[in-house]
């Protein structure tokens, strides 16, 4: 099977344009070697621009409420300016990029997250299917795909998608095609032992380890739901998760960096 | 050969939601008769969005100049907000589209505009190449193709680009593989005698019928340059070109309505 890496880049990268271009050229010579997904989120510049706009920004448990207003900002920040900027950058490098919102070929189908409890998260979308035919069809003709995490709900309604599930759900369909890597890049060297110590990566967690550093309470709270996802994608076909930083992208690949999830 | 229609739409169906969903309707209809390439202007959401954020736009001879920070706001608003819900309504009728800058799988490579005189339009990007075998091959997919005015350099840079530019020459590359027709539409029914009364439309112009308009001065001097593009595409291969109103589309593919540009 030919391999696939998913890889998602947050907005410690994103927002800074000199390691984004850095990030962007280690990604590109990657492509001989395998399928190519690049999922980004937003970074802080919707935060920016709705500022600017003067559009209110409700946060409950850090997550941004999506009211209409919102939505039109992120589909304006994340499907546009990022995402063409991304794919602009990669093509200049030769990179045949192509860039797509949920509803570009009916990518990402979602539905708007029922309301359950107090909190109404407004055009926030759930994945219900990736278009598994639609991105190994534009792989296998050498595009490197590049994902914003709007979807869509197919009744011509966008929705705002979390772009870590979205890296994970894509991951978890092409795995029927492609031995898929999944990589959630963010601001740390991997998951700590001390969240102030980057010298404490731990190199790999299986099943058993992540449940004794959880029963001796050794990982920071705010790791759990990766670390939940990192388990399920594993689960459903995912051969390899690795969580690192962005910058040391080749060795989170040879495991020389970062903190592998695997299996047993 | 296949048929291929191209259509341009501009600001009066985009800034309008009722409009813009019915003229989608009607142009998914003819998904079956033809590969369908449609191209979207921005309408005054890109200057109301500047005016929110407090940047100036300024305009010579009605176009404008963009700087880097109208770059971003037209990026985000025509490659981002309105091109992904043009796409989203479109697959909420079953009509597989998918939206394309011309940055994405390098659809539309173009150059920024040489400093001629004492304008400098700053990002504007004229246009060097389509994409034809990227466009042919999506569309021998079935896509329906959603091409926003954002180009790039192929050096990283995205450039702000005329709609009406970019819809002639995708219909003058799409000429090599279909039988073209190109459709302008706009907020009148087609070219007029008199510009106030909208039953003047002139049905057919041919380049000598053109020639004696001009001379007698019975065209509006705005629509020449629109004229002098239909004639180039025409001379370009594209079958036909047709302007009027998009609310119309049907009846201007037939000939019952509009103005439709001729060979002799």
């Amino acid at each position: 099977m030919k391999k696939a890496y998913v890889i998602k880049i947050g907005g410690n990268i994103i927002d800074d344009d000199k390691k984004l271009s850095a990030f962007l050229k280690s990604f590109a010579s990657l492509r001989d070697e395998a399928a190519l997904i690049l999922v980004h989120g937003g970074g802080k510049l919707a935060t920016k621009l709705a500022e600017k706009m003067g559009v209110v920004q409700q946060m409950v448990d850090g997550r941004r409420i999506t009211d209409a207003e919102t939505l039109r900002i992120v589909t304006m920040v994340y499907a546009g300016y990022i995402n063409k900027n991304i794919v602009a950058q990669l093509q200049s490098g030769g990179c045949n990029a192509i860039g797509l919102s949920g509803a570009d070929g009916n990518a990402v189908l979602a539905h708007k997250r029922i309301v359950s409890g107090k909190t109404d998260y407004g055009f926030a979308g759930d994945i219900d299917a990736v278009n598994t035919d639609l991105l190994n069809h534009l792989l296998k003709e050498n595009f490197t795909l590049i994902l914003a995490p709007i979807t869509h709900n197919k009744k011509g309604q966008l929705l705002n998608t979390n772009a870590d599930t979205l890296a994970q759900e894509t991951a978890k369909a092409l795995s029927e095609f492609f031995d898929v890597t999944l990589i959630y890049s963010f601001e740390k060297s991997g998951v700590l032992l001390d969240t102030n110590d980057d010298a404490t990566v731990i190199k790999t967690i299986s099943p058993s380890y992540y449940e004794q550093l959880k029963s001796e309470q050794k990982i920071f709270a705010g790791m759990i739901p990766k670390l939940d996802n990192a388990f399920a994608a594993l689960n459903k076909g995912v051969k390899k998760v690795v969580i690192g930083k962005a910058e040391a992208l080749h060795h989170l690949l040879t495991g020389n960096a970062g903190t592998t999830i695997i299996h047993e």
